[in-house]
Protein backbone atom coordinates (compact mmCIF):
# COMPACT_ATOMS: atom_id res chain seq x y z
CA UNK A 1 0.00 0.00 0.00
CA UNK A 2 1.44 3.28 -1.08
CA UNK A 3 0.49 6.81 -0.42
CA UNK A 4 -0.57 6.83 -4.01
CA UNK A 5 -3.73 4.24 -3.03
CA UNK A 6 -4.52 7.20 -0.81
CA UNK A 7 -5.19 9.26 -3.46
CA UNK A 8 -7.09 6.66 -5.53
CA UNK A 9 -10.69 8.39 -6.32
CA UNK A 10 -14.40 7.61 -6.55
CA UNK A 11 -14.51 8.72 -10.08
CA UNK A 12 -18.25 8.70 -10.36
CA UNK A 13 -18.78 10.52 -7.72
CA UNK A 14 -16.21 13.47 -8.22
CA UNK A 15 -17.10 13.11 -12.27
CA UNK A 16 -20.78 13.95 -10.67
CA UNK A 17 -19.60 16.78 -8.16
CA UNK A 18 -17.90 18.19 -10.56
CA UNK A 19 -20.41 18.69 -13.64
CA UNK A 20 -23.08 19.77 -10.86
CA UNK A 21 -20.92 22.24 -9.82
CA UNK A 22 -20.15 23.91 -12.87
CA UNK A 23 -23.63 23.77 -14.06
CA UNK A 24 -24.92 25.32 -10.41
CA UNK A 25 -22.19 28.20 -10.27
CA UNK A 26 -22.75 28.94 -14.39
CA UNK A 27 -26.21 29.25 -13.51
CA UNK A 28 -26.11 31.30 -10.39
CA UNK A 29 -23.57 33.59 -12.07
CA UNK A 30 -26.34 34.21 -14.75
CA UNK A 31 -25.18 32.20 -17.54
CA UNK A 32 -25.17 29.19 -19.31
CA UNK A 33 -21.86 28.89 -21.35
CA UNK A 34 -18.57 28.28 -20.82
CA UNK A 35 -15.15 28.60 -22.59
CA UNK A 36 -11.55 27.87 -21.63
CA UNK A 37 -8.79 27.29 -23.52
CA UNK A 38 -7.66 23.97 -25.48
CA UNK A 39 -3.75 23.34 -25.05
CA UNK A 40 -3.86 19.50 -25.86
CA UNK A 41 -2.99 18.49 -22.63
CA UNK A 42 -5.09 16.18 -20.22
CA UNK A 43 -6.39 19.28 -17.51
CA UNK A 44 -8.23 21.59 -20.42
CA UNK A 45 -9.12 18.13 -21.61
CA UNK A 46 -10.67 17.08 -19.10
CA UNK A 47 -12.19 20.32 -18.08
CA UNK A 48 -13.87 20.26 -21.40
CA UNK A 49 -15.37 17.15 -20.99
CA UNK A 50 -16.64 17.71 -17.45
CA UNK A 51 -17.93 21.19 -18.64
CA UNK A 52 -20.03 19.43 -21.71
CA UNK A 53 -21.44 17.11 -19.53
CA UNK A 54 -22.93 19.60 -17.74
CA UNK A 55 -23.74 22.72 -19.83
CA UNK A 56 -24.26 20.73 -23.11
CA UNK A 57 -22.14 20.68 -26.24
CA UNK A 58 -23.05 24.18 -27.88
CA UNK A 59 -22.66 26.04 -24.51
CA UNK A 60 -18.89 25.16 -24.70
CA UNK A 61 -16.02 27.24 -26.34
CA UNK A 62 -12.87 25.74 -27.08
CA UNK A 63 -10.19 28.49 -27.74
CA UNK A 64 -7.12 27.06 -29.68
CA UNK A 65 -4.26 29.98 -28.94
CA UNK A 66 -1.29 28.70 -30.15
CA UNK A 67 2.37 31.02 -30.72
CA UNK A 68 4.20 30.43 -33.32
CA UNK A 69 6.74 28.24 -31.60
CA UNK A 70 4.08 25.85 -30.53
CA UNK A 71 4.35 22.08 -31.07
CA UNK A 72 1.56 21.38 -34.04
CA UNK A 73 1.00 18.48 -32.21
CA UNK A 74 -0.78 19.90 -29.08
CA UNK A 75 -3.17 21.99 -31.09
CA UNK A 76 -3.27 18.25 -33.09
CA UNK A 77 -4.43 17.18 -29.53
CA UNK A 78 -6.92 19.94 -28.58
CA UNK A 79 -8.83 19.67 -32.13
CA UNK A 80 -8.98 15.75 -31.28
CA UNK A 81 -11.48 16.39 -28.29
CA UNK A 82 -13.09 19.40 -29.98
CA UNK A 83 -13.89 16.20 -32.83
CA UNK A 84 -14.95 13.81 -30.58
CA UNK A 85 -16.92 16.75 -28.42
CA UNK A 86 -18.28 18.27 -30.97
CA UNK A 87 -18.23 21.35 -29.42
CA UNK A 88 -17.72 24.93 -31.72
CA UNK A 89 -13.91 26.22 -31.59
CA UNK A 90 -12.37 29.11 -32.32
CA UNK A 91 -8.45 29.41 -33.16
CA UNK A 92 -6.78 32.78 -32.10
CA UNK A 93 -3.31 32.71 -32.33
CA UNK A 94 -1.44 34.94 -29.75
CA UNK A 95 2.00 35.65 -32.27
CA UNK A 96 1.35 39.05 -33.77
CA UNK A 97 0.95 40.50 -29.89
CA UNK A 98 3.19 38.01 -28.25
CA UNK A 99 6.16 38.97 -31.09
CA UNK A 100 5.50 42.99 -30.70
CA UNK A 101 5.66 42.33 -27.22
CA UNK A 102 8.90 40.41 -27.19
CA UNK A 103 10.75 42.82 -30.07
CA UNK A 104 10.26 45.62 -27.05
CA UNK A 105 12.87 43.38 -25.02
CA UNK A 106 15.13 41.69 -27.41
CA UNK A 107 17.08 38.69 -25.05
CA UNK A 108 13.97 38.33 -22.65
CA UNK A 109 14.56 34.65 -21.13
CA UNK A 110 12.21 31.81 -21.12
CA UNK A 111 10.63 32.93 -17.74
CA UNK A 112 9.62 35.95 -18.70
CA UNK A 113 8.49 34.57 -22.44
CA UNK A 114 6.43 32.33 -21.04
CA UNK A 115 4.53 34.62 -18.50
CA UNK A 116 3.87 37.18 -21.41
CA UNK A 117 2.08 34.07 -23.32
CA UNK A 118 0.06 33.05 -20.35
CA UNK A 119 -1.01 36.74 -19.56
CA UNK A 120 -1.93 37.40 -23.66
CA UNK A 121 -3.62 33.79 -23.26
CA UNK A 122 -5.61 35.09 -20.31
CA UNK A 123 -6.56 38.51 -22.16
CA UNK A 124 -7.63 36.52 -25.38
CA UNK A 125 -9.76 34.49 -23.26
CA UNK A 126 -11.15 36.79 -21.33
CA UNK A 127 -12.00 39.54 -23.95
CA UNK A 128 -13.50 36.29 -26.06
CA UNK A 129 -15.95 35.36 -22.83
CA UNK A 130 -17.73 39.06 -23.73
CA UNK A 131 -18.09 37.91 -27.31
CA UNK A 132 -19.38 34.04 -26.08
CA UNK A 133 -21.31 35.09 -23.70
CA UNK A 134 -19.53 32.76 -21.33
CA UNK A 135 -17.23 32.42 -18.18
CA UNK A 136 -13.89 31.31 -18.52
CA UNK A 137 -13.65 27.49 -17.03
CA UNK A 138 -9.88 27.06 -15.38
CA UNK A 139 -8.00 24.08 -15.50
CA UNK A 140 -5.41 24.55 -13.01
CA UNK A 141 -5.51 21.09 -10.74
CA UNK A 142 -4.26 21.46 -6.78
CA UNK A 143 -0.84 20.00 -7.43
CA UNK A 144 -0.12 23.30 -9.67
CA UNK A 145 -1.90 25.53 -7.45
CA UNK A 146 0.12 24.11 -4.35
CA UNK A 147 3.45 24.56 -6.04
CA UNK A 148 2.90 27.70 -7.13
CA UNK A 149 3.62 26.41 -11.00
CA UNK A 150 1.28 28.87 -13.00
CA UNK A 151 1.57 32.25 -13.76
CA UNK A 152 -0.35 34.55 -11.74
CA UNK A 153 -3.46 36.68 -13.47
CA UNK A 154 -2.15 34.16 -16.83
CA UNK A 155 -3.21 30.52 -16.92
CA UNK A 156 -4.39 30.37 -13.27
CA UNK A 157 -7.15 33.49 -13.91
CA UNK A 158 -11.06 32.08 -14.29
CA UNK A 159 -13.81 32.46 -13.28
CA UNK A 160 -14.44 29.15 -11.51
CA UNK A 161 -11.92 26.27 -11.36
CA UNK A 162 -13.37 23.06 -11.42
CA UNK A 163 -10.19 20.91 -11.47
CA UNK A 164 -8.93 22.68 -8.67
CA UNK A 165 -9.41 19.46 -5.95
CA UNK A 166 -7.67 17.11 -7.68
CA UNK A 167 -4.20 16.37 -7.90
CA UNK A 168 -2.74 15.67 -11.07
CA UNK A 169 -2.79 11.34 -11.02
CA UNK A 170 -6.56 12.43 -10.04
CA UNK A 171 -6.67 14.33 -12.96
CA UNK A 172 -5.37 11.37 -15.34
CA UNK A 173 -7.94 9.26 -12.60
CA UNK A 174 -10.85 10.95 -13.77
CA UNK A 175 -9.70 11.38 -17.04
CA UNK A 176 -9.48 7.66 -17.99
CA UNK A 177 -13.24 7.16 -16.60
CA UNK A 178 -14.75 10.41 -18.66
CA UNK A 179 -12.96 8.55 -22.13
CA UNK A 180 -10.61 11.57 -22.71
CA UNK A 181 -8.43 9.87 -25.58
CA UNK A 182 -5.64 7.92 -24.34
CA UNK A 183 -2.57 8.99 -25.74
CA UNK A 184 -3.54 13.10 -24.33
CA UNK A 185 -3.72 11.07 -20.76
CA UNK A 186 0.21 9.37 -21.02
CA UNK A 187 1.61 11.99 -23.11
CA UNK A 188 4.70 13.94 -20.65
CA UNK A 189 2.68 17.13 -19.19
CA UNK A 190 4.37 20.38 -20.83
CA UNK A 191 3.41 24.20 -20.78
CA UNK A 192 5.21 23.97 -24.57
CA UNK A 193 7.07 26.98 -24.45
CA UNK A 194 10.12 25.76 -26.06
CA UNK A 195 11.49 22.41 -27.77
CA UNK A 196 11.22 19.05 -25.23
CA UNK A 197 10.22 21.30 -22.69
CA UNK A 198 8.02 18.96 -19.74
CA UNK A 199 6.95 19.86 -16.27
CA UNK A 200 8.14 17.45 -14.75
CA UNK A 201 11.75 18.01 -16.35
CA UNK A 202 11.44 21.81 -15.33
CA UNK A 203 10.06 21.07 -11.73
CA UNK A 204 12.69 18.80 -10.96
CA UNK A 205 10.63 15.59 -9.67
CA UNK A 206 7.72 13.96 -11.01
CA UNK A 207 3.85 14.26 -10.69
CA UNK A 208 3.32 11.17 -8.35
CA UNK A 209 6.58 12.41 -6.28
CA UNK A 210 4.98 15.95 -5.92
CA UNK A 211 1.25 14.29 -5.21
CA UNK A 212 2.30 12.35 -3.11
CA UNK A 213 4.14 14.76 -0.81
CA UNK A 214 1.95 16.98 -1.23
CA UNK A 215 -1.09 14.92 0.30
CA UNK A 216 1.05 14.12 3.09
CA UNK A 217 1.64 17.67 3.52
CA UNK A 218 -1.31 19.58 3.03
CA UNK A 219 -4.15 16.90 3.56
CA UNK A 220 -3.10 14.83 6.21
CA UNK A 221 -0.53 17.56 8.06
CA UNK A 222 2.56 15.42 7.96
CA UNK A 223 5.61 17.22 9.61
CA UNK A 224 8.68 17.15 7.17
CA UNK A 225 10.42 14.06 8.98
CA UNK A 226 7.59 12.13 9.09
CA UNK A 227 7.38 12.76 4.96
CA UNK A 228 10.41 11.45 4.98
CA UNK A 229 9.97 8.28 7.14
CA UNK A 230 7.52 7.37 5.00
CA UNK A 231 10.05 6.38 2.21
CA UNK A 232 11.03 10.37 0.23
CA UNK A 233 14.08 12.19 0.13
CA UNK A 234 14.90 14.81 2.53
CA UNK A 235 15.90 16.81 -0.15
CA UNK A 236 12.75 16.38 -2.73
CA UNK A 237 10.35 16.84 0.26
CA UNK A 238 12.73 20.06 1.60
CA UNK A 239 12.03 21.37 -2.41
CA UNK A 240 8.32 20.48 -2.54
CA UNK A 241 7.70 22.17 0.53
CA UNK A 242 9.91 25.41 0.35
CA UNK A 243 8.10 25.81 -2.92
CA UNK A 244 4.75 26.24 -1.41
CA UNK A 245 5.77 28.48 0.99
CA UNK A 246 8.14 30.61 -2.00
CA UNK A 247 4.94 30.99 -3.77
CA UNK A 248 1.99 31.44 -0.73
CA UNK A 249 1.74 35.15 -2.43
CA UNK A 250 0.42 33.61 -5.52
CA UNK A 251 -2.78 32.01 -3.55
CA UNK A 252 -3.47 34.85 -1.39
CA UNK A 253 -5.10 37.99 -1.78
CA UNK A 254 -2.69 41.17 -2.33
CA UNK A 255 -2.39 42.50 0.91
CA UNK A 256 -3.41 45.99 2.08
CA UNK A 257 -3.11 48.22 5.26
CA UNK A 258 -5.56 48.50 7.81
CA UNK A 259 -6.90 51.67 8.55
CA UNK A 260 -9.65 51.71 10.84
CA UNK A 261 -9.83 54.34 13.44
CA UNK A 262 -7.95 56.96 11.36
CA UNK A 263 -11.42 59.29 11.10
CA UNK A 264 -10.05 62.40 12.53
CA UNK A 265 -13.52 62.12 14.29
CA UNK A 266 -13.49 60.26 17.34
CA UNK B 1 -22.12 67.81 9.53
CA UNK B 2 -22.26 65.46 6.68
CA UNK B 3 -21.14 62.68 6.46
CA UNK B 4 -18.19 63.35 4.52
CA UNK B 5 -16.75 64.53 7.90
CA UNK B 6 -16.84 61.23 8.61
CA UNK B 7 -14.62 60.21 5.95
CA UNK B 8 -12.33 63.15 6.52
CA UNK B 9 -9.05 61.03 7.12
CA UNK B 10 -6.06 62.05 10.11
CA UNK B 11 -3.38 62.28 7.28
CA UNK B 12 -0.42 62.16 9.21
CA UNK B 13 -1.35 58.48 11.10
CA UNK B 14 -2.48 57.37 7.90
CA UNK B 15 0.34 58.36 5.90
CA UNK B 16 2.31 56.64 8.19
CA UNK B 17 0.45 53.66 8.15
CA UNK B 18 0.53 53.14 4.73
CA UNK B 19 4.08 54.34 4.13
CA UNK B 20 5.77 51.13 7.46
CA UNK B 21 3.19 48.97 5.42
CA UNK B 22 4.92 49.32 1.78
CA UNK B 23 8.25 49.02 3.39
CA UNK B 24 7.11 46.10 5.49
CA UNK B 25 5.83 43.94 2.65
CA UNK B 26 8.40 44.62 0.37
CA UNK B 27 10.57 43.85 2.73
CA UNK B 28 9.08 40.95 4.09
CA UNK B 29 8.93 39.74 0.65
CA UNK B 30 12.90 39.83 0.41
CA UNK B 31 12.50 43.09 -2.16
CA UNK B 32 13.76 46.40 -1.77
CA UNK B 33 12.15 48.12 -4.46
CA UNK B 34 8.89 48.52 -6.54
CA UNK B 35 7.40 49.86 -9.44
CA UNK B 36 3.82 51.05 -10.32
CA UNK B 37 2.32 52.59 -13.61
CA UNK B 38 1.78 56.10 -13.34
CA UNK B 39 -1.28 56.94 -15.39
CA UNK B 40 -1.21 61.23 -13.88
CA UNK B 41 -3.96 60.69 -12.03
CA UNK B 42 -4.60 61.08 -7.91
CA UNK B 43 -4.62 57.25 -6.81
CA UNK B 44 -0.68 56.42 -8.96
CA UNK B 45 0.36 59.72 -8.07
CA UNK B 46 -0.38 59.18 -3.82
CA UNK B 47 0.97 55.76 -4.08
CA UNK B 48 4.46 56.82 -5.60
CA UNK B 49 4.73 59.28 -2.97
CA UNK B 50 4.11 56.74 -0.44
CA UNK B 51 6.65 54.18 -2.20
CA UNK B 52 9.34 56.56 -2.18
CA UNK B 53 8.85 57.64 1.35
CA UNK B 54 9.03 53.98 1.90
CA UNK B 55 11.60 52.97 -0.07
CA UNK B 56 13.85 56.08 -1.74
CA UNK B 57 14.12 57.38 -5.28
CA UNK B 58 16.34 55.41 -6.54
CA UNK B 59 14.35 51.94 -5.45
CA UNK B 60 10.71 53.08 -6.95
CA UNK B 61 10.49 52.58 -10.96
CA UNK B 62 7.64 55.08 -12.45
CA UNK B 63 5.76 53.32 -15.74
CA UNK B 64 4.15 54.96 -18.41
CA UNK B 65 2.28 52.80 -20.73
CA UNK B 66 -0.11 55.17 -23.06
CA UNK B 67 -1.45 53.92 -25.88
CA UNK B 68 -1.79 55.52 -29.07
CA UNK B 69 -5.30 57.32 -28.22
CA UNK B 70 -4.29 58.57 -24.06
CA UNK B 71 -4.55 62.13 -23.85
CA UNK B 72 -1.09 63.54 -24.01
CA UNK B 73 -1.82 66.08 -20.64
CA UNK B 74 -1.83 62.56 -19.13
CA UNK B 75 1.57 61.63 -19.40
CA UNK B 76 2.65 64.75 -19.14
CA UNK B 77 0.98 64.78 -15.21
CA UNK B 78 2.86 61.34 -14.66
CA UNK B 79 6.04 63.08 -16.10
CA UNK B 80 5.83 65.73 -13.32
CA UNK B 81 5.19 63.65 -10.74
CA UNK B 82 8.47 61.56 -12.03
CA UNK B 83 10.15 64.89 -12.19
CA UNK B 84 9.50 65.83 -8.22
CA UNK B 85 9.84 62.71 -7.05
CA UNK B 86 13.22 62.52 -8.75
CA UNK B 87 12.94 58.71 -9.42
CA UNK B 88 14.13 56.46 -12.53
CA UNK B 89 10.95 55.98 -15.33
CA UNK B 90 10.86 54.15 -18.49
CA UNK B 91 7.82 54.45 -21.25
CA UNK B 92 6.78 51.62 -22.54
CA UNK B 93 3.98 52.10 -25.38
CA UNK B 94 1.28 49.47 -25.61
CA UNK B 95 0.17 50.43 -28.79
CA UNK B 96 1.97 47.89 -30.58
CA UNK B 97 0.68 45.07 -28.67
CA UNK B 98 -2.89 46.43 -28.51
CA UNK B 99 -2.95 47.29 -32.15
CA UNK B 100 -1.98 43.50 -33.42
CA UNK B 101 -4.94 42.47 -30.47
CA UNK B 102 -7.83 45.06 -32.31
CA UNK B 103 -6.79 43.85 -35.72
CA UNK B 104 -8.23 40.38 -34.96
CA UNK B 105 -11.75 42.08 -33.92
CA UNK B 106 -12.23 44.96 -35.75
CA UNK B 107 -15.64 47.04 -34.12
CA UNK B 108 -14.10 45.59 -30.98
CA UNK B 109 -16.60 47.89 -28.33
CA UNK B 110 -15.01 50.45 -26.06
CA UNK B 111 -15.58 48.09 -22.85
CA UNK B 112 -13.80 45.54 -24.25
CA UNK B 113 -11.18 47.54 -25.76
CA UNK B 114 -10.23 48.98 -22.07
CA UNK B 115 -10.22 45.48 -21.45
CA UNK B 116 -7.19 44.32 -23.62
CA UNK B 117 -5.52 48.14 -22.62
CA UNK B 118 -5.59 46.94 -18.74
CA UNK B 119 -4.30 43.66 -19.17
CA UNK B 120 -1.85 44.34 -21.77
CA UNK B 121 -0.60 47.33 -19.23
CA UNK B 122 -0.37 44.42 -16.09
CA UNK B 123 1.69 42.13 -18.54
CA UNK B 124 3.98 45.03 -19.07
CA UNK B 125 4.28 45.55 -15.48
CA UNK B 126 4.77 42.12 -14.36
CA UNK B 127 7.02 41.62 -16.96
CA UNK B 128 9.42 44.99 -15.87
CA UNK B 129 8.82 43.43 -12.20
CA UNK B 130 11.54 40.86 -12.72
CA UNK B 131 13.85 42.95 -15.15
CA UNK B 132 13.91 45.46 -12.76
CA UNK B 133 13.44 43.66 -9.41
CA UNK B 134 10.72 45.17 -7.65
CA UNK B 135 7.15 44.13 -6.97
CA UNK B 136 4.44 45.52 -8.55
CA UNK B 137 2.57 48.41 -6.45
CA UNK B 138 -1.57 48.38 -6.90
CA UNK B 139 -3.23 51.63 -7.12
CA UNK B 140 -6.94 50.71 -6.73
CA UNK B 141 -8.79 52.58 -4.18
CA UNK B 142 -11.44 51.20 -2.25
CA UNK B 143 -14.40 53.26 -3.61
CA UNK B 144 -13.01 51.21 -7.10
CA UNK B 145 -12.65 48.25 -5.66
CA UNK B 146 -16.11 48.01 -3.77
CA UNK B 147 -17.74 49.64 -6.85
CA UNK B 148 -15.88 46.80 -9.00
CA UNK B 149 -14.74 49.79 -11.02
CA UNK B 150 -12.01 48.03 -12.65
CA UNK B 151 -10.36 45.52 -15.06
CA UNK B 152 -10.13 41.77 -13.48
CA UNK B 153 -6.38 40.60 -13.90
CA UNK B 154 -5.73 44.09 -15.56
CA UNK B 155 -4.96 47.40 -13.02
CA UNK B 156 -6.21 45.63 -9.93
CA UNK B 157 -3.52 43.15 -10.06
CA UNK B 158 -0.68 43.73 -8.24
CA UNK B 159 1.88 42.12 -5.39
CA UNK B 160 0.05 44.97 -2.59
CA UNK B 161 -2.16 47.51 -2.44
CA UNK B 162 -1.15 50.27 -0.11
CA UNK B 163 -4.72 52.50 -1.34
CA UNK B 164 -7.07 49.79 -1.06
CA UNK B 165 -8.27 51.26 2.30
CA UNK B 166 -8.82 54.63 1.15
CA UNK B 167 -12.18 56.20 -0.16
CA UNK B 168 -11.64 58.42 -3.20
CA UNK B 169 -12.39 61.57 -1.31
CA UNK B 170 -9.58 60.06 1.72
CA UNK B 171 -7.30 59.47 -1.52
CA UNK B 172 -7.45 63.28 -2.34
CA UNK B 173 -6.96 64.43 1.27
CA UNK B 174 -3.52 62.25 1.50
CA UNK B 175 -2.42 63.48 -1.46
CA UNK B 176 -3.01 66.91 -0.59
CA UNK B 177 -1.39 66.21 2.68
CA UNK B 178 2.17 64.74 1.01
CA UNK B 179 2.29 67.52 -1.80
CA UNK B 180 0.77 65.82 -4.83
CA UNK B 181 0.47 68.82 -7.18
CA UNK B 182 -2.76 70.31 -7.10
CA UNK B 183 -4.11 70.13 -11.04
CA UNK B 184 -3.76 66.78 -10.87
CA UNK B 185 -5.96 65.98 -7.53
CA UNK B 186 -8.57 68.03 -8.84
CA UNK B 187 -8.69 67.18 -12.61
CA UNK B 188 -11.84 65.48 -13.07
CA UNK B 189 -10.94 61.25 -12.54
CA UNK B 190 -10.70 59.32 -15.67
CA UNK B 191 -9.75 55.83 -17.41
CA UNK B 192 -8.30 58.19 -20.84
CA UNK B 193 -9.93 55.32 -22.64
CA UNK B 194 -11.68 58.29 -24.93
CA UNK B 195 -11.94 61.47 -25.42
CA UNK B 196 -13.75 63.56 -22.87
CA UNK B 197 -14.26 60.30 -20.64
CA UNK B 198 -14.28 60.65 -17.31
CA UNK B 199 -15.42 57.92 -14.31
CA UNK B 200 -18.13 60.05 -12.95
CA UNK B 201 -20.06 60.12 -16.77
CA UNK B 202 -19.41 56.19 -16.72
CA UNK B 203 -20.65 55.20 -13.05
CA UNK B 204 -23.63 58.09 -13.35
CA UNK B 205 -22.83 59.40 -10.35
CA UNK B 206 -19.88 61.33 -8.27
CA UNK B 207 -17.28 59.73 -5.67
CA UNK B 208 -18.22 61.61 -3.52
CA UNK B 209 -21.66 60.59 -3.86
CA UNK B 210 -20.22 56.75 -3.70
CA UNK B 211 -18.11 57.24 -1.12
CA UNK B 212 -20.62 58.33 1.59
CA UNK B 213 -23.06 55.95 0.61
CA UNK B 214 -20.61 52.78 0.71
CA UNK B 215 -19.24 54.39 3.86
CA UNK B 216 -22.49 54.07 5.36
CA UNK B 217 -23.53 50.59 4.08
CA UNK B 218 -20.33 48.66 4.33
CA UNK B 219 -18.28 50.27 7.21
CA UNK B 220 -21.20 51.36 9.17
CA UNK B 221 -24.07 48.49 8.42
CA UNK B 222 -26.68 50.90 7.31
CA UNK B 223 -29.62 49.43 5.93
CA UNK B 224 -30.93 50.73 2.25
CA UNK B 225 -34.21 52.61 3.80
CA UNK B 226 -31.37 54.61 6.47
CA UNK B 227 -29.05 55.40 3.83
CA UNK B 228 -32.06 57.04 2.19
CA UNK B 229 -33.57 58.29 5.62
CA UNK B 230 -30.31 60.11 5.85
CA UNK B 231 -30.92 62.14 2.32
CA UNK B 232 -29.66 60.10 -0.47
CA UNK B 233 -31.76 59.21 -3.54
CA UNK B 234 -33.29 55.97 -3.25
CA UNK B 235 -32.10 55.07 -6.81
CA UNK B 236 -28.85 56.23 -6.32
CA UNK B 237 -28.47 53.78 -3.30
CA UNK B 238 -30.19 51.05 -4.94
CA UNK B 239 -27.64 51.29 -8.17
CA UNK B 240 -24.51 51.82 -5.37
CA UNK B 241 -25.75 48.68 -3.45
CA UNK B 242 -26.34 46.81 -6.83
CA UNK B 243 -22.89 47.51 -8.31
CA UNK B 244 -21.11 45.91 -4.93
CA UNK B 245 -23.68 42.88 -5.37
CA UNK B 246 -23.00 42.26 -8.90
CA UNK B 247 -19.07 42.62 -8.94
CA UNK B 248 -18.93 40.53 -5.74
CA UNK B 249 -17.22 37.87 -8.06
CA UNK B 250 -14.23 40.56 -9.05
CA UNK B 251 -13.05 40.63 -5.15
CA UNK B 252 -13.61 36.39 -4.57
CA UNK B 253 -11.07 33.83 -5.21
CA UNK B 254 -12.51 31.92 -8.30
CA UNK B 255 -14.76 28.81 -6.10
CA UNK B 256 -13.64 25.28 -6.72
CA UNK B 257 -15.73 22.03 -5.90
CA UNK B 258 -15.29 20.95 -2.22
CA UNK B 259 -14.00 17.00 -2.94
CA UNK B 260 -13.08 15.77 0.46
CA UNK B 261 -14.38 11.73 1.46
CA UNK B 262 -14.00 11.56 -2.74
CA UNK B 263 -10.90 8.59 -2.04
CA UNK B 264 -11.82 5.03 -2.55
CA UNK B 265 -9.78 3.89 0.11
CA UNK B 266 -12.30 4.82 3.74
Amino acid sequence: MTVLDDLALDTDRARNTIVHFIRDEITKAGYHRALLGLSGGVDSSLACYLAVEALGVENVLGLLMPYRTSNPSSEADARLVIRVLGIPCRKIPITPMVDAFFELWPGMNARRQGNVMARMRMTVLYDQSEEFGGLVLGTSNKTEILLGYFTLYGDSAAALRPLASLYKCQVRQLARAVGVPAHIIVKPPSADLWADQTDEGELGFTYDEADQVLHLAVDRSYEPEDIVRVGFAPDLVNRILRRIQMTQFKRSAPPAPTLTGLSTRK
